[in-house]
């Protein structure tokens, strides 16, 4: 993928503080850059801003909000305030996007969690709308429905896109999430005939996996074939960034310039 | 559930000989063992079987057949005769089913897994029909979906068993590989109709998992509603064994007397 394309997310190169990420991913010849919550320190969302503008980087999504979905009424209200606060905070920063990790509670069924996110999605909408920032809901791998997202397949994120039906909610797609899915094309062609194709994210499925977290590959060392997906992503028309979203301990423990420049030749040859 | 329809796996308390299992798991009241290859040891599988029937117990289902994909033809002949071994052991233990662990190469795509997955079962049931021996698909968890199995729904076993069409081919139901799919219960209905219902596992599923392999959890300790997919199970008419499949390198380390009383009592409160 030509690297225009190119957004990293900060949690990639946790090691690196945003000031840090910003200079290097700049050098680096990348244009996009998606700021995790934690990396916003020391400093106001305006100003990390206009620390990436300066720098000629673009802000692709800020990440992240959800975990809507608590057996406690006033929890819920709790995580639809935070969202509405992440809201303001994406705004100040200049994102145009907000990534969902919707959220799922161990002691209630997956259906409740589901109704629950989409009530939750439709209490932050308006100020979401108002302030123009859209809300993407990232479907997670299976492995995650215990505790982190109800939403484990594009075919359910699409049906509560669909559900919702507003021009700033859809889906992030994330072929760590998603490789396996049955009907993985047809549900992409989906989200973006709808419009709701927001975000493309990648890394890679390592076959030996060795933390259900924080093992995530780089492009090219694991078993999804992510140029196929890359191509059934661009078939909807979408031309936005693909952004590089890899959650590791191995490489956050090596040096993060070797590592971002291995970032840089994956996604030119492997994407 | 009723202690009359227990059966456990013996990897379930790896620790032990098939003996052990045998005269442990009669003593507690169980009535039924599936037989994982490793626990036949020192015998042959006509011993094997009669060591088990000696002692008051059925042989449920010998574990487990599978792994057919494969990039080299070669390696996939191997495959097929491997099975149709495992089906000759399978009929000299008197077991009535082998559960598949169908495979998936990290080399191919998921869908040229599940063709030679087909091929590989339709290579293997005559031998099956004529001796008797059912097979059961089992749908892994899509966390597996890489090198271990690339059927990982239901709704996918369902497909293939009915692509198949013989008595002697159905499915597997393991609420830990299946419990967040979202149309379960019209997908265990779907089995049940078809009469590919033909073994139904147990275990669950803990919140903070810790190894994606050996780190499941005992019935009730987890965040799988198992009674409710009992109820499903039960309801398309099923009233085989339920079986006790647990992958755990921590109760692999504990008192596996202990763990066997709490199977039991688990069994009876939480299935």
């Amino acid at each position: 993928m030509n690297l225009d394309r190119c957004c990293i997310h900060t949690i990639t190169t946790k090691p690196w503080s945003l000031n840090e990420c910003v200079e290097r991913y700049a050098a680096a010849g990348v244009k996009g850059i998606s700021v995790w919550q934690n990396a916003v320190e020391g400093m106001t969302h305006t100003q990390a801003g206009e620390l990436i503008r300066k720098n000629g980087l673009e802000v692709v999504s800020y990440v992240r909000g959800g975990f809507f979905p608590h057996t406690s009424a006033e929890e819920r209200v709790k995580a639809i305030e935070h969202n509405k606060k992440l809201v303001e905070e994406a705004a100040a920063l200049g994102a145009p996007l907000i990534v969902l990790v919707c959220g799922a509670s161990p002691d209630q069924s997956l259906e409740t969690s589901r109704e629950q996110i989409q009530v939750g999605i439709e209490a932050v909408l308006p100020l979401a709308e108002q302030l123009n920032v859209k809300l993407a809901i990232e479907p997670l791998h299976p492995m995650y429905a215990a505790d982190r997202s109800a939403i484990n397949t594009l075919a359910q994120a699409n049906d509560m896109s669909e559900a919702i039906g507003s021009s700033f909610v859809g889906v992030a797609v994330d072929v760590y999430h998603l490789w396996w899915e049955p009907n993985l094309e047809a549900e992409i062609k989906r989200c973006g005939k709808n419009g709701h194709l927001l975000a493309y994210h990648v890394c890679d499925w390592k076959v030996n996996t060795l933390d259900m977290l924080n093992d995530r590959g780089l492009m090219g060392e694991g078993c999804i074939d992510i140029k196929k997906i890359s191509s059934w992503v661009d078939a909807t028309g979408f031309d936005g960034y693909v952004e590089v979203e890899i959650f590791s301990n191995i490489y956050w423990q090596q040096n993060q310039q070797n590592f971002l420049n291995n970032i840089v030749k994956a996604f030119i040859e492997k994407v």
